[in-house]
């Protein structure tokens, strides 16, 4: 693999900002670099999208973001290939998506370093993660700065130079996920892939006006990720929509036997987030360390929840925040030492002061202490636990500020503290969250939020996340059964809590094939009964499909009453899903309502 | 509450087995002390068992099992109530059952002491485990003796005196829960509640020759328990027989908001062994450990394993003894210095100088080894979940050997820790464990072995418990749908594997109410469809019901091919279960089958 290895950019750090010429573009994601890399624009090659990106890699002249940028000529090479096979017909869900990924996660023949030079390591296999990415066709071009050992919220502390704002060159990226950010708010790649411990994958989305995913703990697997936190390392994913983001979060998830931390979906996850939602946000005193600007950015935000017919209620979160601070203040730093400090430990090249002082700081901890540090957390979890079985989703801000390079780099220390008050917790306690820009400040600074989530609920987060953006909601799940209704549980009749309930996700209307008919139960509240009948006898019936959970499935059968049944039922299309029937005997003597053609047309009919 | 406080038994710590006279009668599970106070002979009232119960204290004269005993008029007057609130017709389930409960777990008015004088503190409130049994009619006779702060698996660590062996009072009691064991194999109470960290709930009832619980961590909740390693305590059970033990352990379990780590059965908790069940044994280098005495007895338990029809495959369990070592040798010690370790440096009065000693060695590891050691703990767990995806539980010896409470004061630290090679990964690897009593020794020595199961499989290990002994397996789980099948699920038949699959529990035969009727569908395999009628024309069928978790029912419902459908079926008790029927129209023009009174008679009829 031929690289185009980049010199230490110690312009960038020096000048932050000074030869930044496209913050215009940048900062606007569906600006022109934007499109031109987009994953939506199907019109352009693979080979066009390649060349688009190393036009906009020369054009913004942001070297800090690449500790290892691939040769052009390689990746056009790829491009083409990867053109080639979809010309063939071959299905790759992610031909041409360019990508972008943090240098603590190996791809095979690149060197990892974690931005320190003498960490460097040339592995021999490329992350889970990464590889299935590959395989559906995402073309990686190169790997990204970031905060040392991924140990930062600012991206500052690298010495491959502190990572500028794509919006404000002279403010921080935020990190440590500082490159992998940049690239994509700048349109360079379309997604790219971080690491989030303490807010790694989320800060540096809100900083830059794009969407962070952080997926539950385990979901993605951490096989060939250089650990900051082996307990609460998560790989997570930028991109400038929830759609591609969710997408690419998606193919990374999976278990992976190399990873004693892999963990797959459960039986009972939540396919849906509820048609009408109460988000939790934090009380006042809760908010004391944001920003004016911040502040009234949240506010705003929320404003834009509840103009979207959402509701909020406050709750405080105070246990969750102390907790948070246990993450550095406490004994679980120790982590950090475990993972690299004995490395550290021998004053290796290129060392970051800041980033050296803390991980060493692990070393002095008593484990006793961390084992009162982790019931801490248990008590904390614990309180998340009861708050999440009142509200579906936390909405939070994902950070508190946004300083400027040089304010960061003459206090190194507490404005990365305050800057993870709202991201601490979230590894610590098993949640996940998803980052999304909020409402900006008014002059134009982005403004973040994140939608946080139980350990597995990722897909409430996520339709929550796109009900705040206005946007349609993808999937970050791949399991669960369609069901199929089309009598009193379809949307406005009486049943159709017993969805909800059952956290079901819509799929969509659909019809049956033209094999059955409808009866009128003598039920309360009405039901119909549908039947097989054959083509001869049969008509085409309107239902709606929903998915859920092999639990809730189960549960949802269990409490079927008499005379419904559940079974295959034939689709228009074919398909054949799981769906309502009802017993023959109860059906024999009700009213045959087939030619109203359907349950609310027979309804609504003027009978 | 009117006490009996007991002095220091320091008599049977002087003269072990010197004043025992009841060796004969203890050693028997069935024997007479056993019977007079046991859970199946109903014929007995409350106040009968607990002034039996008295009598075998004063006869079998082991003042050091107690650490508390409640005053014979209070108990008596307390089973004098539940037989009134019997005889009223109350529904009390453990109604005049008499348990002992070892002195780390509180009782309301009763002072709990870990068995350290110093430490003595009244509590205000009962623990939820102990609550819960009262609750449904059990009477508590007491507080038990344990190794202090149930540190230790030899029953002698303790100024209240080392607990004698029921069989072989020059011997061990085996620890921590020593009193507890004694006191059931004794034939003293009926059950006794103990706790497990590294073992304490299952050596003393190998050494006993009783059954030991030891339930998934998190399901019996630890309010009101003093900690040893706050996350690696469950709380235990010990009975002479397994539906008793299993019938304790199942009305202790729930959740408990009050406690931050308590879990519930999951969505997809296993509901059943496989009827046709391969156990994991150790190979010959993982048992190197045992003296020649129980390697015998455990190729005699493992014959006879198989000589019940069951099989075996050898597997290495190196990496798992490994891993538990890390319990005592490794960083994990912090936890119980966390739980006691400042309490016991200020020199309380009463403490074991042994305790002690490991105790405040906790307070020496770096919180960085204890992260290192958490890791290689991961790891292991990936390998035992590894393993149970091969084979559905692993039958273990206890412990390793039965030594004299001479030999074990007079070397405290290495015996212990060979005795605790089979199970101390247990709870740090998140595995349940059932302890039952395996082949005795040659001269008579009690021998145990575990059933160990991954988390939440606990009903499996019950069962494949069970089989070993011979007995019918009772509930400790109390979730699930029952299903009804009538066809081709049926056992014997051609998709009854569908059940062993979902993990379904055989609940019994039944018969339909005379509802039904019964076609031959053209299926392959083929298949009966079942349809409700009504009374006119209908008939009773016989099937099968099977308890499936939510889960597996969900998944079972999924694969369902037309024309099979899932609804409620009425048995002949009128209580409806969700059972099969099918499409309507699909049964239209098959042949009636109803007249032979079933499929199976279908199937094996001449016709």
């Amino acid at each position: 693999m031929t690289m185009e290895q980049l010199p230490l950019a110690e312009t960038g750090t020096d000048s932050p900002g000074t030869s930044d010429n496209a913050t215009g573009i940048a900062g606007s994601v569906t600006g022109d670099a934007g499109n031109a890399t987009g994953a939506a624009d199907r019109t352009l090659t693979a080979a066009d999208k390649v060349a688009a990106a190393y036009r906009a890699i020369r054009t913004h002249n942001r070297p800090e973001i690449w500790i290892s940028l691939r040769g052009e000529a390689d990746v056009l090479a790829e491009a083409a290939a990867i053109d080639a096979r979809v010309a063939r017909g071959e299905n790759l869900p992610l031909a041409g998506i360019l990508v972008a990924v943090k240098d603590n996660i190996d791809i095979a023949g690149i060197p990892t370093t974690c931005a320190c030079p003498g960490f460097a390591r040339t592995p021999d296999h490329t992350a889970p993660a990464v590889a299935r990415l590959v395989a559906q066709g995402a073309i990686i071009l190169g790997k990204t700065n970031l905060d040392q050992f991924a140990t930062g919220l600012v991206g500052t502390r690298s010495p491959y130079g502190a990572v500028r704002n794509s919006r404000f060159p002279d403010r921080v990226s935020g990190g440590s996920s500082s490159g992998s950010a940049v690239a994509v708010a700048l349109g360079i790649v379309d997604a790219a892939l971080g690491t989030d411990t303490a807010g790694s994958g989320r800060v540096p989305a809100a900083l830059n006006g794009i969407v962070g995913i952080k997926p539950t703990l385990g979901l993605v697997p951490t096989t060939g990720v250089v650990p900051a936190c082996p307990d609460y390392d998560a790989v997570t994913v930028f991109a400038r929509d929830l759609t591609l983001a969710t997408t690419v979060a998606n193919t990374m998830i999976g278990p992976d036997s190399a990873d004693p931390r892999s963990r797959s979906w459960p039986a009972d996850t939540p396919l849906g987030a509820p048609a009408r939602t109460t988000l939790a946000v934090p009380a006042d005193h809760n908010l004391k360390s944001l920003t004016p600007a911040y502040r009234a950015a949240f506010d705003a935000t929320v404003d834009r929840w509840r103009a979207g017919g959402g509701e909020i209620t406050t709750v405080d979160i105070a246990e969750l925040l102390d907790a948070a601070t246990l993450l550095y203040d406490g004994a679980i730093v120790a982590q950090r030492y475990a993972a690299v400090g004995e490395f550290l430990s021998g004053k290796p090249d290129g060392a970051d002061p800041v980033v050296a002082g803390i991980i060493e700081g692990g070393s002095r901890p008593a484990a006793h202490s961390y084992v009162a540090d982790l019931d801490r957390l248990a008590r904390a979890a614990a309180t998340a636990r009861s708050l999440f079985s009142e509200y579906p989703a936390l909405l939070l801000p994902t950070t508190t500020e946004h300083p400027a390079i040089a304010a960061v780099k003459a206090d190194p220390i507490s404005i990365n503290t305050r800057m993870g008050t709202f991201t601490n917790f979230c590894n610590l306690l098993d949640l996940a969250a998803v980052a999304v820009p909020g409402v900006d400040t008014s002059d134009g600074d982005p403004f973040g939020v994140m939608l946080v989530t139980p350990a597995f609920a990722d897909q409430v987060g996520i339709d929550l996340a796109a009900r705040l953006l206005g946007e349609p909601s993808p999937l970050i799940t791949d399991t669960g059964t369609d069901l199929l209704v089309v009598g009193a549980h379809l949307r406005g009749l009486p049943l159709h809590h017993q969805l909800e309930q059952a956290q079901a996700r819509f799929i969509g209307e659909v019809l049956t094939s033209a094999t059955y008919r409808m009866v009128a139960l003598p039920a309360t509240p009405p039901k119909p009964g549908m039947l097989r009948v054959g083509s001869a006898d049969g008509r085409s019936l309107p239902g709606e499909l929903y998915r859920l959970s092999p639990a809730a499935l189960g549960a949802f059968l269990s409490n079927l009453p008499s005379p419904m049944t559940l079974g295959k039922v034939e689709l228009d299309s074919g398909e054949w899903v799981t769906g309502f029937a009802c017993d023959y005997a109860s059906s024999r003597d009700a009213t045959d309502i087939t030619e109203y053609g359907g349950w609310k047309n027979y309804l609504n009919a003027d009978r």
